[in-house]
């Protein structure tokens, strides 16, 4: 993964804040301070302000930030103001939840195709989408300019699958998988595995249950 | 959230280089270097070091980490050292999956209730787990002494269910809503909004596209 010279806890809370300032406006606010989003997400009023300067001046000294504005300039920034096309392989449970999750279309990713192996799974609908062999993948790849995909399938399969999505050109790569992916330095990678949150809850439990007994 | 000392990138770092070294010890490797491991998961390997140097001094110069040794400790870094259990709240597919997903059990998080306000999945068998009504949440927390829940219910409620795990004695919540929830200081929140991770995959795509043309 590509070295960067924004911190990457930097980046996830933007996106944070973005959800935040999204609340916000369909709430009716348009001004909101950095001690507001600071609440509204959990961290510090100085680690907001630290977060923004990264991407210059924003807001006004003593008002506080519009927060339409801020938040499409955020957009802006992480590429949400465009609509990116993806792919997501392995329509098991996870991948089918998915699929289906809201949230993705919300931010302006569609998944443009979902892939197995299994016959059974073939062309069982989800959403708009139907299930598709993973033979057709390279293509609808190339065809829908994909550069984005996401991995549900089991863990023996993952490099595997990695490794022809990136022949066939994507360029960031979302692994739900416990496997740690090998792929080329240029290639985006996300690790999401679920304990990994829960890691940081237990880290931080063990902290608070040491300081309060 | 309670502020830490060690950065919240840290700990989920160290939640990767554990999965790393499971899989190297389950390939046989005995002992890894910062290099490797960096490889592996995709940092630099000055960032590993730096990690680890929060905890104490790990490893031999010049010779590695043994990777078993290596993982135990943070195992314990992370409070990972134990069993926990954990409730779920909200069983449509995302919950589902996730009350099935066989990255917790490996890591000690067992699942020890289900729950729903819907009465059609009432009953519903996930794995070892039966679907249990909303109102029987408290009780569980309180006999099975829960400090952890994770929560896959619609937007709408998922501020009512923080107010009421809060209320029965849970002190981390992982929250798959995508509302920010609003909870007393002390209780520790994982936000995980899957548009999060795509979000830092599109922030890298622009810069690497960017680079590129």
């Amino acid at each position: 993964m590509k070295t960067l010279k924004i911190p990457e806890a930097t980046v996830m809370r933007l996106s944070l804040y973005s959800l935040f300032l999204e609340q916000a406006e369909e709430e009716g606010k348009v001004t909101v301070s950095s001690g507001e989003i600071a609440e509204g997400v959990g961290v510090s009023p100085a680690m907001v302000r630290k977060d923004l300067a990264y991407f210059g001046e924003f807001g006004t000294r003593g008002v506080g930030y519009n927060a339409g504005d801020l938040n499409q300039q955020i957009r802006r920034i992480l590429g949400l103001n465009r609509e990116w096309p993806v792919i997501l392989v392995g329509a098991g449970k996870l991948g089918s939840a998915l699929a289906l999750y809201q949230g993705f279309l919300r931010q302006g990713f569609h998944i443009v195709g979902v892939f197995d192996n299994d016959p059974e799974r073939f062309g069982k609908r989800l959403g708009q989408i139907v299930v598709q062999p993973v033979s057709q993948m390279e293509e609808v790849i190339r065809k829908r300019g994909v550069e984005m995909a996401i991995i549900t399938v089991p863990d023996e399969a993952a490099q595997e699958v990695a490794e022809r999505l990136v022949g066939a050109g994507v360029k960031a790569i979302l692994n739900f998988s416990s496997k740690v992916l090998n792929v080329p330095r240029e290639v985006v990678v996300r690790h999401v595995d679920f304990s990994v949150h829960l890691g940081v809850l237990t880290f931080n439990l063990v902290l608070l249950n040491r300081n309060n007994g």
